[in-house]
């Protein structure tokens, strides 16, 4: 396998490495994934996360895999504990099922290596596209408001919504980033002002709570979020908040757009209500990281997604083109081919 | 002084003892709040907070400093600081202006003592017609979700929102509370959950980015939150993120009501426009207590209030009556009477 990197993911003669993105953004800390047992259990930790991310290690990790000798019945499996790692994210299930494509056609260590790394390297790619689609829309001067995490931390480039906002500075267009926190799991106060204090884009972190006053002062023209699956009609599951977040930036009348790659989409979903929303556990929501405020006992629910109908987005960007919410209308089966 | 005792507020020989807000659920500490500087301390930190509660604790302080033989300038010193300690509640300058009025009209130990215990007195009474009031909108089997908290603690009395849930708990509605947690204090996770606990209220605790799942899942009917100050037109200041829970309520049609004493209107605000609102330090978004989660110097944004329009309220619920948002819309001048 190629030596490969982007910023949350790595690969270095032929092991898989993983940012651990759990101790962002104070200790910078590389795991090792080359075994598919370690690799799903940092995919289920959110050691790595990020629906393109998990896909792609996860592919990488098979090749790695068939790389040091496994055989047919270990690859599959490991492509079958692998997919199940976690459920939402339509890329992971995507990325196992290419690579167990290659399997069941009777591809060897090369093809399986082969695909992987061009999983990684289109990873790459879409990126870009949906980048340069996305920041066309953005006027000079915008406020932006994201959710969660969607930069280079969880693509193999530049991320997805994140990807639109850095091609937007990049650009020039002088834009000024809100980041909600995103609770449970932080990722927006942690990994995203991280990636944007690197990139030098002006930023400002607020409680989820706070994004509608943030809109009602006027301060943000549009908000830019990721997907972890698109659903046939354009319905869409993202990171529990980004449901509320289209609401209220719909009442705003300020324009509301998922940024995915194709991987994304699952036509197999005729809309949101066939979306697998994962659970996770209560200690989540007690505190954080090994601090609790609740009460130990107090009864929780932990959704880690919810879904967006399409009924809220002005468009959706993919590495394929903007698609507006009439063109939705027409289901996304059209735009596969 | 009379010893008075309501679950985050005592007055125990002549001293004012407040339960430290900030440490619970897991520490039940009891602060000495009688000096006017050490209770100003307090209310600016949080340890007694909410807004009928920090202006009942600050008339008992002044009439403690008035027992312990300070002059009518140090009165008036104590009124003016104990009054800017918070700009949002409107309670705490009504407070004040009540004590005030009575050392403007002379009035000596005796009557500010009696001024000071009728306020407390008050509140608790304003407490139980709120709660008969609001029980009476709910049906049985009720989901309702609430923001922050606004329960014993926050008043001299069984609370705002919470003692209507709590009515109707008593009632026999079989009601079901979904707490926010209410960042960044966490006053839901912290303590609505502790007094929900208390009581054998059944409830789950979420984050603030879940509600709008919740109301999409149908588990909620209701959303009663309380108030920290109320314009002439019915728009109304609360903790940060109410905002946001009113257009999801609204666009759910889920009926949303704020709950306060009469106290916290304020006829002189034409609208919300006219409402201060405090911004705290950055600290409190970067992390919770000690704990630090995003970068350090990263910019904060960090309202700890928001304004809710009238258009949004089914209906407000105040100790004079309930009353409906067509009824808001000849204001609230006609009720002061």
């Amino acid at each position: 396998m190629r030596d490969l990197t982007s910023l949350g993911l790595k690969t270095v003669g032929g092991r898989v490495l993983v940012l651990d993105q759990r101790r962002l953004p104070d200790i910078e800390e590389w795991l090792d994934g080359t075994a598919p047992a370690a690799l799903v259990e940092h995919i289920r930790r959110l050691s790595v996360r990020g629906a393109p991310l998990i896909g792609v290690s996860a592919a990488l990790g098979v090749a790695a895999h068939a790389e040091r000798g496994a055989s047919r019945t270990q690859l599959e499996q490991a492509c079958a504990s692998l997919r199940a790692a976690r459920p939402t994210a339509v890329n992971l299930a995507w990325a196992m099922d290419q690579m167990r494509g290659v399997l069941d056609a009777g591809g060897g260590v090369g093809e399986l290596v082969k695909r992987a790394e061009a999983i990684f390297d289109q990873d790459a790619e879409f990126c870009e596209q949906m980048a340069n689609h996305g920041a066309a829309l953005i006027a000079p001067g915008e406020g932006i408001l994201t959710h969660c995490n969607t930069g280079g931390l969880v693509t193999a480039g530049i991320g997805t919504a994140l990807g639109v906002i850095r091609r937007a500075h990049e650009l020039g267009r002088n834009v000024h980033v809100f980041v909600d926190e995103t609770r449970p799991l932080l990722q927006g106060a942690r990994l995203t002002t991280w990636e944007l204090g690197r990139l030098g884009i002006p930023h400002t972190l607020i409680t989820d709570g706070m994004a509608a006053s943030v809109l009602a002062r006027g301060k943000v023209q549009r908000v830019l979020v990721g997907a972890d699956r698109i659903a046939r009609n354009g319905d869409f599951a993202n990171k529990v908040g980004t449901y509320a977040l289209a609401i209220v930036a719909c009442h705003h009348g300020v324009p509301f757009h998922p940024v995915a790659p194709w991987s994304t989409v699952d036509l197999s979903c005729a809309s949101g209500r066939d979306i697998p929303i994962e659970e996770r556990a209560a200690s989540e929501v007690r505190g954080y990281s090994g601090m609790r405020w609740a009460p130990s006992d107090v009864d929780v629910f932990n959704p880690a997604f919810d879904v967006t109908p399409v009924a809220l987005i002005e468009s959706l960007v993919l590495d394929r083109g903007v698609f507006s919410r009439s063109a939705l209308a027409q289901g996304l089966s059209g735009v596969a081919g």
